[in-house]
């Protein structure tokens, strides 16, 4: 086994402390990837929590990270030693149904192998995550970091760039359409910044009319404050597509109003039941939708047009040994808009 | 006012008695229509039971019709008297919003006026349905029967129909397109014929398994049994659409996991909250929809398309006197597969 060392929550705590780690042994299609910087996601508070409330074994976070390639296994061809590379939130999948020869790996049909907490498929192993110096992957799923991308500020788009970039894509938006991201945090701003970019016509719909300006600032045509009743009535039927990006639970039909005649509601980032009213989605034939994560063939075509056109997230930058306060104001929503930690204080 | 005669329920009893009739005087584009065929649809059970259950005023259900022009306004181009014309479920919109204007007349931000039970624009009265002998609708809402369509069974066009064209439309069902209808009923039956009609690769999802032989005289190319684990199975992930027109509250997970990648599960003919697990549509990126009727433009090109294709209801014709039957029946969904009244015993 290869020693490392990272951050792990552990027993009924949620706080994370720093423990040593145990990586595999390189198989033939492994790289060892030294991880420079990794994102903060809102799962990762998510799976702490939950992790506590268990007392469970221990967690190691962390699913959108950056590094370089430190080692390969003799079968890895696609990469070298110093290669900068990311990787996202699976790393393994059965490579054989369907969803797997499609490409779409994260719909998997035996489920694909997460990146952290999930049960590596050759040694039953519970996988731990980048909040540590070193991770050991699959070649298959690392990607190479475009060129000229700040390697911190891009670590985020391996989970909220590709979370966003899957829905835009799938719902066919380009120069016109008229999109609507509901919520300017991790993945909203994303979402901007990635519309913006395909030409739509882009617009923010927040709660807060002070990100009147970062809306500007990011590209968007305006801002729609969701809790003005007279803005959301102007602004019904208005959006081809409308991205909903809030993480807490929250009632959809004000935002399926928003959306025009045969347009879609893609809501993100959210799991279990949600309900809907049949008359939003009847009246102008309204569709509704759900994302999260994205195929490698997805994934290398966003960090392509992301290097062609400079998107990185707008990041805070820590050093991994203030990931808790990190977890902490994540959870209140002070950040704007996504942490990323720097794992240089490991060493 | 014009005298005419129908079926009516009125007070707290949900037996549809035989009862005179007003009809408004012609406004300048009027016609007057002798109702020949009305078909009977589950909007008119529920509205017979609700109206019941509140013991309010009398109810004249009845929103798809057939019959012949007996007399026109002056400002009427487009019918002249012994022209065959149909009814559904509108009668008339504001014209002015821009639902109206995009032919969307179902979607009118102002309601449209319903055929029977609405409010008239004009004089604030209600309408009265199809279950009577004459009817007075306003010509653009009145649509030329196509030559050739038996003019009883080509009465379920006007609501079952549209209900199941609008759908197959907008999500672009075209030769080769997978498509599942679930429960074969009025709406489904005519969405299998229309499917077919369009190219589609038609299958029907059913909990009888005795339906397959109607599945196949239909055009489908087979049936799965929805009550059979592994026939659902099989089926998973296999449709491009799968429209849903099962009438009573049901799950939509099973139908949702049919979609395939990128494919949209359509929820006909049921109002009020839908809940449906997130993953359920996030897994393959499906999209769900609802939809009921269509505007002016819709109905006729799905008049046209079914003069092409020679596409009626499969019927059973009852005396309009046997009203109270069918209704009885359909409440059982004793039928295969749509009632028409026939008026003429009204005389």
């Amino acid at each position: 086994m290869r020693n490392t060392v990272g951050w792990q929550v552990e027993g009924a705590s949620t706080t994370l402390r720093r423990a040593p780690l145990e990586r595999r042994d390189l198989r033939p299609d492994d790289l060892a990837v030294r991880v420079d910087y990794c994102g903060v996601c809102h799962t990762d508070l998510h799976a702490v929590g939950a992790r506590a409330g268990e007392g469970g074994r221990p967690l190691v976070p962390g699913h959108e990270f950056t590094g370089v390639v430190t080692e390969t296994g003799p079968a890895v061809t696609r990469f070298t030693v110093g290669d900068p590379v990311a990787v996202g939130n699976i790393v393994d999948s059965c490579g054989e149904c369907a969803m797997c020869r499609a490409g779409q790996e994260n719909f998997c049909h035996a489920f694909p192998t997460l990146t952290y907490d999930g049960t590596d498929r050759h040694d039953g192993s519970t996988t731990l995550g980048g909040y540590s110096r070193e991770y050991v992957v699959r070649d298959r799923f690392a990607h190479p970091l475009p060129a000229g991308l700040d390697p911190a500020a891009a670590a985020p788009l391996l989970c909220a760039g590709i979370t966003v970039w899957e829905p835009l894509r799938a719902l066919g938006v380009r120069p016109g359409t008229r999109v609507a991201v509901a919520g300017l945090g991790g993945l909203g701003h994303l979402a901007v910044k990635i519309a913006v970019a395909l030409g739509a016509d882009t617009s923010v719909v927040s709660r807060s009319p002070d990100k009147a300006d970062d809306a500007r600032r990011l590209g968007a045509g305006g801002l729609v404050v969701s809790t003005d009743p007279e803005q959301m009535a102007d602004a019904r039927d208005r959006f081809d597509v409308v991205i909903d990006t809030i993480s807490s639970p929250h009632d959809l039909g004000p935002y399926l109003r928003l959306v025009a005649m045969d347009g879609t509601l893609s809501h993100l980032g959210h799991l279990g039941p949600v309900t809907v009213e049949t008359t939003d989605l009847l009246v102008g034939r309204k569709k509704l939708s759900s994302a999260g994560s994205g195929g490698r063939p997805a994934t290398a075509a966003m960090l392509d047009f992301c290097g062609e056109h400079g998107i990185t997230a707008d990041i805070e930058l820590l050093p991994s040994a203030r990931v808790n306060e990190a977890l902490d104001r994540l959870r209140r929503n002070d950040v704007r808009y996504r942490f990323v930690l720097d794992m240089s204080d490991l060493d």
